[in-house]
């Protein structure tokens, strides 16, 4: 037994290193050992709309439509069974759904599916990130997915204040003094996770209008746009987007179910070759497809399509009960967190929060360090699990937050939660 | 319009400018050109065993499987449609099929599910290759799809010739007093993509001496082991495998379908941190696979599951059919190779070819260059396609040289593609 290789976890790659996953690894161990604990933790769609008997159905519906558009048995048999085009095969049905859904017309062509909006983070982060001096943007606090798909490719990430252009374009041009070359910002303009907090309309304008002054790409990441509290929506960023300087990633987790790991990428952007001719850079990032996943699941994409077409390509409708429910929980949340810290009683312990405008995820401020050891005693002691907020924030910060998401939770369990929340607020400020 | 950002394609990172995409995308196109060609391209499955209606059937024989198992309702709509665990939801019923199919005792918690076994690849040489100096060596000629994803992540492949154990030995000391560190040997022992040649027994009991002695890891990929000419199994590398050295790459893709993207990986090596915790590569592999792909569809693995189950755990007799259909193929192929070139023919013109037991390839060598403009004069005239395979050469080599896939062909068309290639080549040769 002596001769068994035993591998040095230092020779290993330097992102396995990295606190943040064994943060993460921690709070999932910590979830499990509280299996009975109100968890305001993840960020997981609600289960009540799913059906189980839904997916052979809308499997049959996808099945159909391509028969209906004159392919045979062996060709339906050939979509579904073989290898496809690395770009997808429902690129078609997702643009006339962005069509209804954000008012965005795009070509096909433009389109990637990929497994979730991680691949897309993961193929864009590599076509646009040539070499050491590379530097990514991102927007703090940041979702980990983003960080994570960088430190796997070794590209060095910046961080830049959330909703902040000056910024924004001071650290660009700092970065570029210094000989490196930030090549693209990456946000969530909507119901950001884990802030929450959504750009406003003139500061998408004004964003676009920066990163096109330093050259910037604009990478955005919109899982959670469906998911307003009010009517009243914001264009995209890709809608405002006249210079093709947006690469837009989106997911079906929070709109169809995530267990289809569905997402795609729009690319539009022109990519010249030294000898003149053009491509897009969707062609680009279906090659860089082709070395990590070669195509997305035809599965997958014959489920999710069949949604698509069962639902005449308008998402937004189908999720309206979902919409609802997410609605109402957040103003539960907002409603028990003011009445358990009135104005006086919030000032006298240093306890705050925003009022996120829609979708899963709230901040709370706390007079003290809200940390993996701090979620555990809560969780020992008052049965509520949230999550720290210091680990998304790349430079620091964040120590005294914690990020509650009401995707998960009924309204009745959100008012208990918050009560047993409160306890634990005002015993751990005593 | 003039402000329309444009991207340098020489801005792009490096795997995108490497000639090997260029010459796939090529090979692509020309197979649509002629898309009333014989091919002996493509390395896709034969589509005659595919059912569309076993899609549903396969996925609600797992739902049943997890209701079994004592699961309630709303947890068997929880494991198909929320996000499930990075490791995978299958792995004890891979474990199970593997110790049916190939005697292996594995522990499900040395499994990763994956989006087939090229996200596998990608994340092994991820956590392996920690820097500049890690080195992967690659058999030559290669599959296209390891040494793409080591471009992708900027690791260093070095070639060493298939089935040589002293060159591996002598490759792996030369790069060591170079100041390089090689970390791990990539092979393919069954029935190898593209060159169709497997490894003796002795041999891969050599090469295990050998790469223990080097302090190499093995990957070893298999995705065509089943399909064999003749009875008469070799082990795998993994099944000889006794001081857990090799980490082995599984697909479902030719014994299940493609069309559900479904492989594995099995790391049972021991990492050991530096606080001396230990945990199993699988673990660690998992992690990074939270930066990929965050986890491996529900819906493909559920099919997958069902699959397995509905076989009793037995792939290899549920691909029975298949593997009588290549091994018939194969026959056939080599059988008219032999008719068309008898031996003084062949010495005549500089033909030959190996003769594989089993599997998709075989490699033909001719006297010109067969490369993709031969191909194209060859699709253009005999209405037959094929594969160059200098392509497959890290280091440059095999330009007279053809592979020749048996998997989408019947064997009528096999007959019939290799006279025409016969007159291909006796007209290029003369």
């Amino acid at each position: 037994m002596s001769d068994r290789l035993t591998l040095p976890l230092a020779d290993l790659h330097g992102s396995l290193a990295d606190p943040l996953l064994d943060a993460m690894t921690f709070l999932n161990e910590v979830t499990e050992r509280y299996p009975d604990a109100l968890s305001f933790a993840p960020g997981r769609p609600h289960e009540g709309f799913f059906e189980t008997d839904s997916v052979a159905e809308y499997l049959e519906v996808y099945l159909d439509h391509l028969r209906e558009r004159g392919l045979t048995e062996a060709q339906v048999r050939t979509a579904l069974f073989q290898y496809g085009p690395t770009k997808g095969i429902i690129g078609d049905l997702i643009a006339r759904t962005l069509a209804n859904d954000e008012g965005l017309t795009v070509d096909p062509a433009s389109v990637v599916v990929t497994v979730g909006a991680q691949e897309g983070m993961l193929l864009v982060l590599r076509a646009l990130c040539a070499g050491p001096q590379d530097v990514l943007l991102v927007s703090s606090p940041c979702y980990v997915g983003v960080t994570g798909a960088a430190r796997l490719l070794d590209i060095a990430t910046v961080p830049v204040p959330e909703g902040d252009p000056a910024a924004l374009a001071a650290t660009a041009r700092r970065l570029r003094a210094e000989g490196r070359r930030p090549r693209a910002l990456y946000v969530v303009p909507d119901f950001a996770n884990p802030s929450g907090t959504s750009m406003p309309v003139e500061a998408r304008a004004e964003l676009l209008e920066v990163a096109a002054a330093e050259g910037l790409l604009v990478i955005e990441d919109n899982p959670y746009g469906f998911f307003a509290r009010e009517p009243g929506e914001r264009p995209t960023l890709k809608a405002l987007d006249h210079r093709q300087q947006v690469v837009y990633l989106g997911s079906f987790a929070k709109t169809c179910f995530p267990g289809a790991r569905l997402g795609y990428l729009i690319a539009d952007q022109v990519v010249r070759a030294p000898d003149g001719s053009t491509t897009l850079l969707a062609d680009q990032l279906a090659k860089l497809k082709s070395m990590t996943t070669v195509n997305t699941p035809a599965l997958s994409q014959a489920v999710i399509g069949g949604l698509l077409i069962a639902h005449d390509f308008r998402l937004r409708e189908a999720n309206a009960p979902a919409t609802a429910y997410y609605a109402a929980n957040l103003t539960t949340l907002l409603t028990e967190l003011e009445r358990h810290f009135p104005a006086a009683e919030r000032e006298r312990l240093g306890v705050g929060w925003n009022e996120p405008e829609g979708g899963y995820f709230t901040v709370l401020t706390v007079p003290f360090t809200a940390d993996t050891a701090a979620m555990e005693r809560c969780a020992a002691k008052y049965g509520v699990l949230w999550t720290p907020m210091a680990d998304f924030y790349p430079d620091g910060g964040g120590e005294h937050r914690l990020r509650l998401s009401i995707s998960a939770l009924t309204a009745d369990q959100i008012t208990d939660g918050v009560a047993r929340l409160a306890d634990f607020v005002r015993a751990e400020a005593g």
